[in-house]
């Protein structure tokens, strides 16, 4: 398995100390060492970093957790591999152009068997379920949606069904992200935390660090981290239900679906 | 304008050397201080960096320059803006999948009112008239080559036909990799240098540096670098003709063509 992660800001805002938590996870405090990356979104290009190399003693790591690079939409991985070989090729988050924009997708968890076509219009580079998966979202939603809609709820809505469908094929959580919107589907396990005033201090889990938001933060900032797992141990972290499916822009949550809303959904 | 840099090689080889005589010329022996970038194949994925600093002073780059990334081709780009503004969504080289493997290109030049359209199955993220370009060549190799052919002659031919068409619009030095094949065309600039046994010492002109390629490599080992100018002042740089296109393969130039190749070419 693998551990997630996302955040989506309303304002640019560097994602130094959840990274700095969730590197640990990469080889030191969690098993999750068969490489890692990570996506920053500027405007509609996400700077991409992947090393193949276990994150807590990673260079690149090293140099993201203490170089603030600020973004409003940020997705990272750090990968346990269980489909696919160790190596770049695998890593993800995963990047496709669609409508003159980046996507950026990260999964955890592993399909089998899952009936969907990857000889659509776009195609995976490695060899993960994960990418897979990825590309098959993709197809479904550049043949029903061309162009980008003006107004975005029914591509949202198409994506839930889709996480549903594949859900049915394992395990299945997933953060993606087309630059404004970041969507987060629970499959098994995702939690969630939105930060905003009064803002207070945050203790990491993994590593010994905290952090006072307060100095670091103006009063109309709202953040929101998602998450595999908890990363701080004195915030109120929001726990999914499988087949829940957040949408986020400019740091809060605007969107819910639940599994009943996908009761049409097919691949 | 800006500076190109690429590699071939036959076996996986670091670009540290070449790399720390480019990064000079990042805004300190050069005035290509608006953003670099550089992309390593990792079989048929590339391993992108990009930043918006001036490369010689950037910590990404310094990270590069020391840690040695091993690939058979890579890619890579420092800018000086005439087109598009400076930021993350505007800085080469830029990347898309084709075929199931990742297509990375890096473009020196600028082209006014290029008549290609962008509005094909790839569009371009940021506003420079690279990405047009680059986004123009793959519409155009995707439309008539859907699937990867066995036999590869005929898509180089129409990559330097679609060169050449479009360095009527302006100066269009190039060079652009599908993961196996690297191909440069030079419009006003560019040189190339193949390295092969014997080795000797190669002094960086843009830094006080000098290796002895001996104590790295094998008999067999065989390496192409192409740059917009020579980045060795003691090796033999070969100088590339205006509507030259070579096609590099393991190191070595497979084929070559040359503007009467190209007399049927058309957008």
């Amino acid at each position: 398995m693998c551990e997630l992660f996302a955040m989506s800001a309303n304002v640019p805002t560097d994602a130094c100390f959840s990274f700095k938590g969730l590197m640990q996870r990469g080889g030191k405090t969690g098993p999750h060492k068969d490489g890692w990356g990570i996506g920053f979104y500027c405007a509609k290009r996400a700077q991409m970093f992947h090393d193949d190399r276990p994150c807590y003693d990673s260079s690149i790591a090293q140099l993201i957790a203490n170089q603030p690079i600020k973004s409003e939409v940020v997705i990272g991985h750090i990968r346990q591999a269980n489909s696919g070989a160790i190596n770049l090729q695998n890593t993800h988050p995963f990047l496709r152009e669609l409508w003159g924009r980046d996507w950026v997708c990260a999964h955890n968890g592993q399909l089998k068997n899952q009936p969907v076509c990857d000889q659509g219009y776009y195609q995976r580079v490695g060899s993960t379920d994960s990418e897979k998966a990825f590309v098959s979202i993709l197809n479904h939603i550049r043949n029903e949606f061309p162009k980008k809609p003006k107004y975005m709820p029914p591509v949202w809505r198409r994506m839930h069904q889709l996480c549903m469908a594949l859900n049915h094929f394992g395990v299945f959580n997933l953060v993606i992200s087309n630059s404004t919107e970041l969507m987060a589907f629970c499959s098994t396990k995702l939690f969630y935390l939105t930060r905003r005033a009064p803002f207070g201090v945050a203790e990491l889990i993994d590593d010994d660090v905290t952090i006072n938001f307060q100095a670091h933060t103006t009063e109309q900032d709202i953040v929101t981290v998602v998450a595999t797992q908890p990363l701080t141990n004195n915030e109120h972290w929001v726990e999914m239900q499988a087949g829940q499916m957040i949408v986020l822009k400019k740091g809060q949550v605007v969107k819910q679906f639940y599994p009943e809303h996908a009761h049409n959904g097919s691949l």
